[in-house]
């Protein structure tokens, strides 16, 4: 299948883009940086460039996303539209302006976290950015056209992760990336949809 | 006590405040007609500036905020933005803006709706912000100061109001305004915390 992966050069968009080569897809790769194709996905119009360029795809998969971690105490409205721009609309608008552009019966693989379900201290704006795309996604699967199916995937603090996230979730037990991988594999090429994938 | 409801004048604020009123509650109403203060919930300065008027209350209650229903084929990224101006930012501003002007051991109830839970044809863009809204209280609450609690109230389509929205809810069970009521009183004289109350 052609795949078009927003996120590729991050940490699980590597592991995923590692797991989906090997299944013997044909990969195309977006992000602002050393990717096929540049995407800003806080820019609508940036989104629609890229599906312009790139041209029909059969799955599109969003593990982009930037959120805001800190402490309640100090989160104000403008913190806190860093996870609204960017991991809700950006991913969001991934599938509103990517509808013509995925083939029939293809598929949008978003993704969430695990602190929608098991909410840690300074993960407050994470976590409401991620209980949208959840809601979206699960809304969404049931007006798809042309057969196209939608997925989230909603990975634990991944071990690769861990020195940069690991203060802010102690006691959770770190998934590897490689594990992560495989529920991309599944929403990918599996038949569900409107389906939240917990690796943990 | 001493609550401030915005969205006084709507159909489930009007329902809410007759309950509390019967319950002895002081109240004080805020919308952007009709009520004691004014307040505008997409504009972080008017919460501001609505906080600074009233002075500090014991409890805090959201139910505002706007939408956009529609199907998923003409939802556009602008129109998605009505719902996470409103429904969505409107009310984690209210919280966050507001955080300094609920006195200690005092509730903030936010909104969200069955459609979460229940997916509708249509409701994409309305489930997307509840779904933000209930992640962010149920994250919140964990480090609310003071002894602050919050909750959400999710209301199964209103008897009220099937005129409007009756078409989107085929085979829904509707409830009563009065009993919906009921969720936010248990919120603001209850002492749970990081709750929903699902009124179906
Ligand atoms: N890592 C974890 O432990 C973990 C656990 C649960 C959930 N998650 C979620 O999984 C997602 C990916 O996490 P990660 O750890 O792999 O992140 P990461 O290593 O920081 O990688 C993020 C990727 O997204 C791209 N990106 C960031 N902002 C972008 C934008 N505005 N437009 C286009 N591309 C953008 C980055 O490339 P450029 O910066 O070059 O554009 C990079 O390829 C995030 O939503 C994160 O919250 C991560
Ligand atoms: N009714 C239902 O069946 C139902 C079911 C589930 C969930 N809900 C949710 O419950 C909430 C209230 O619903 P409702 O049916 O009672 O709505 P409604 O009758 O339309 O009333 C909305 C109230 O919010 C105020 N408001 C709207 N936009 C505002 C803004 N930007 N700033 C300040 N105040 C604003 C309105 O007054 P002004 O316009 O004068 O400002 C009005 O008082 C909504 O979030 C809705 O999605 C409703």
């Amino acid at each position: 299948m052609k795949i078009l992966i927003i996120g590729a050069t991050g940490t699980i968009g590597k592991a995923v883009s590692e797991t989906l080569e090997l299944a013997q897809h044909d990969l195309i790769s977006a992000g602002r940086n050393d990717t096929d194709y540049y995407v800003d996905i806080t820019s609508p119009n940036s989104i629609k460039a890229m599906y312009q360029n790139v041209g029909r795809v059969d799955a599109v998969i969003s593990v982009a996303g930037a959120t805001h971690f800190g402490s309640l105490a100090e989160l104000t409205p403008e913190k806190n539209e860093i996870s609204i721009d960017s991991k809700l609309k950006g991913q969001v608008n991934l599938v509103l302006l990517g509808l013509n552009h995925v083939n029939d019966f293809g598929s949008f693989t978003l993704t969430t976290g695990v602190i929608v379900d098991d909410p840690i201290i300074g993960g407050v704006s994470a976590a409401m950015a991620s209980g949208a795309v959840r809601a979206f996604v699960q809304s969404s699967a049931q007006e798809m056209p042309r057969g196209i199916r939608i997925n989230e995937v909603s990975p634990n603090v991944l071990k690769e992760s861990i020195e940069k996230y690991g203060p802010f979730f102690p006691g959770f037990e770190p998934v590897a990336a490689d594990r992560v991988a495989q529920a991309y594999r599944k929403s990918v090429e599996g038949g569900q949809t409107g389906r939240t994938y917990k690796v943990y």
